[in-house]
């Protein structure tokens, strides 16, 4: 049984603060400062180059890669860390479509977050072979999983409203038609139960700042399903996954069978400390356990919106199966609600045109926090206080 | 004038170490660990999401990027950090092939470090038209330079030998005949004065763990010529390249005539914070001052090597302007000589079959360094100490 008193403790939130937005970037566990100092020290300063070897930076990307890996029913062995989603999207989709090379079509959503539908756009300028991306609407896509598609690329759970596509039929069918799939867990890993293995998709990446608190910019993961480890061309052609990294051979050889083909360039060891702390904590949840959790706090959060805030509207959808683990309400003045509500120290987020997010992540957020943040959200309704000249100004990032 | 004395007091290297590998992983900036704390504890920790806005995390690329760029010769707004020297590889080589495509050569030289070469052979893969990567000797690449070539992509100074390019010549006919140039400064940036600027050159890119100090998988650069920002196709098309990269558009648009185009996914924020420290020192760095610096340590070097070492064979160019600032001298036994080298502390590298590097970063490396080096290895040759079996066997990383 996952002890959430337990990670509750191992992160280290402001005072006073109530983090709901876990889904965007998560909070620093506590031991983030010890950890990387202690990397600093003994690693790089004094083990300089040889770190490479004594300190086994070189194989993070495929330990880190596992121990993601089994948070998403992934087999060890199948899934390696690094880079940037944008980037491992490149190659999952550009392997895609090597895979089927006579059909054109990559299909996606218009509710797919859009930094997957223009990677895919960039990709298929530069095939520049009558490739097209089709972005229906996510309730259609399963009616457009036909013969003509090559590439399924999904995004499990909606960046918006949490609506979560059913994985497991959207593979089956597009198998059906010798189509091959591509999975963005961005908004899945550490928020729901996911099993890439089980499902037997073919490609699932993902981010590890949002849920799994590497910190911001923290690295991406790339899945690949065993049945394809010989044979997929990593196109992002770098020397990390190379057979043989030291040889220095002037021609490229992917790693024989196995994931590492997958690496590409020198990744930041940096990067992989902060995450590696984080799944420190992550090695000791049990998926289902948190699942459970988000589920009731979810449905606590929904009840007490309803019921003390009618003016906001229930976006996400109300079966806590078919969602992800944040929750949306719609509401005309949203963006300077949350302004308002984060300047009382309840941080949740807006997504245009009117959308207010709360990102539910049991390893930190309990039921009392979600009381507080209802309660001061809807004393903020209440005085109208959204309505204040300091809410209404726009930042870069939102 | 550069005060050498205070940079090598910025760096923290573990004591009676003689660390000349700053050509492969430059040692830590004694600020690393406080800074790092200060990011962790006062940015990710007390800002989370925010961080974005009030600390800046999202124009780092750039500052950081200009901060670099100085040190090349670009002007401000040309250069931006982030991903791995790879995927620069790839941008830039694909945006070339783009701006010439009627021609489908790419040349490059076989000297050239391993992984630009598989970098462009998976590119050439994805483009599927036809295209030829020519990889003649180093000394050719001039007489390769004809009007079916479309991108030339050479890196200035050879990872082995550290033999220079003229990079204004190659330049210059490469203009002459009509094609796009890329120049990967990975062995140069921190090293050698460049003038990406001044030479005009179309695309100049590099890594930031080398003499730049960045840290263990440190950030990657990329500039482009101000003449291109308007056109150059980013391919590889995060979000974070968009013009408008909060709006969440379904439809990927180039920031428009500035170098963040070019930024493809979220950086790690942990690799600027260490970036940023290392350029703290740099800032206050001339280059030219360096590079005098670097010649003044490098004849020494060789000079010695050569009057108290005569079974190594200097393969590095003798003039000291057609080098970088690493030097290189073979040894049929230069694996296991190293390897005594190194437990006796003194870092240098080597490459196959039979190269010994030794890297000048007169940031923290001086005189004395060099000369108590030589002294080492003097006696190791002396006493055939590289005929002990424990120094025969090979690391993973070497």
């Amino acid at each position: 049984m996952t002890d959430f008193e337990l990670t509750r403790r191992q992160f280290d939130l402001p005072e006073g603060m109530i983090y709901l937005n876990g889904n965007s970037l998560g909070p620093m566990p506590r031991e983030s400062v010890p950890a990387m100092t202690r990397f600093l020290k003994d690693e790089w300063r004094t083990e300089l180059i040889k770190g490479w070897n004594t300190k086994d930076w070189f194989m993070q990307t495929n330990t880190l890669g596992d121990r993601v890996g089994r948070l998403i029913g992934a087999p060890p062995g199948t899934t390696v860390v690094g880079d940037t989603l944008s980037i491992k999207v490149f190659q999952a989709v550009a392997a895609g479509m090597a895979m089927v090379p006579d059909r054109k079509v990559v299909l996606s959503d218009n509710g797919n977050f859009p930094t997957d539908l223009y990677i895919v756009e960039g990709l298929i300028k530069l095939r520049d072979a009558g490739y097209e991306l089709r972005t229906p609407d996510p309730e259609d896509v399963m009616d457009n999983i036909t013969e003509e598609v090559g590439v399924v690329m999904i995004t499990e759970v909606d960046y918006r409203t949490g609506r979560r596509h059913d994985m497991k039929a959207i593979i089956d069918k597009a198998h059906g038609v010798g189509a091959v799939v591509v999975w963005d867990l961005a908004h899945s890993a550490g928020a729901v139960p996911v099993d890439v293995g089980g499902c037997d998709t073919d490609f699932a990446i993902g981010c590890t700042y949002k849920y799994l608190n590497g910190g911001p910019g923290a690295p991406a993961f790339i899945h690949v399903a065993p049945r394809l480890l010989e044979t997929v061309e990593p196109f992002l052609s770098g020397w990390y996954g190379h057979e043989a990294p030291f040889a220095f051979d002037i021609n490229y050889r992917p790693m024989a069978g196995k994931i590492e083909r997958m690496r590409i360039g020198t990744p930041s060891i940096a990067s992989f400390v902060l995450l590696s702390t984080a799944l420190d904590i992550w090695d000791r949840v049990d998926m289902n356990d948190l699942h459970a959790k988000s589920v009731e706090l979810s449905e606590l959060l929904i009840g007490e919106i309803e019921s003390r805030c009618p003016a906001l509207r229930l976006v996400s959808p109300r079966d806590p199966q078919a969602r992800g683990s944040h929750v949306s309400f719609a509401f005309e003045h949203g963006y300077a609600c949350m302004q308002a509500l984060i300047a009382d120290n309840v941080i949740g987020d807006f997504r245009a045109p009117d959308v207010m997010r709360f990102g539910i992540a049991p390893l930190f957020i309990g039921r009392d926090d979600i009381l507080a943040a209802v309660g001061k959200l809807e004393r903020i309704l209440k005085d109208e206080r959204w309505k204040d000249e300091r809410f209404q100004k726009r930042s870069l990032v939102t």
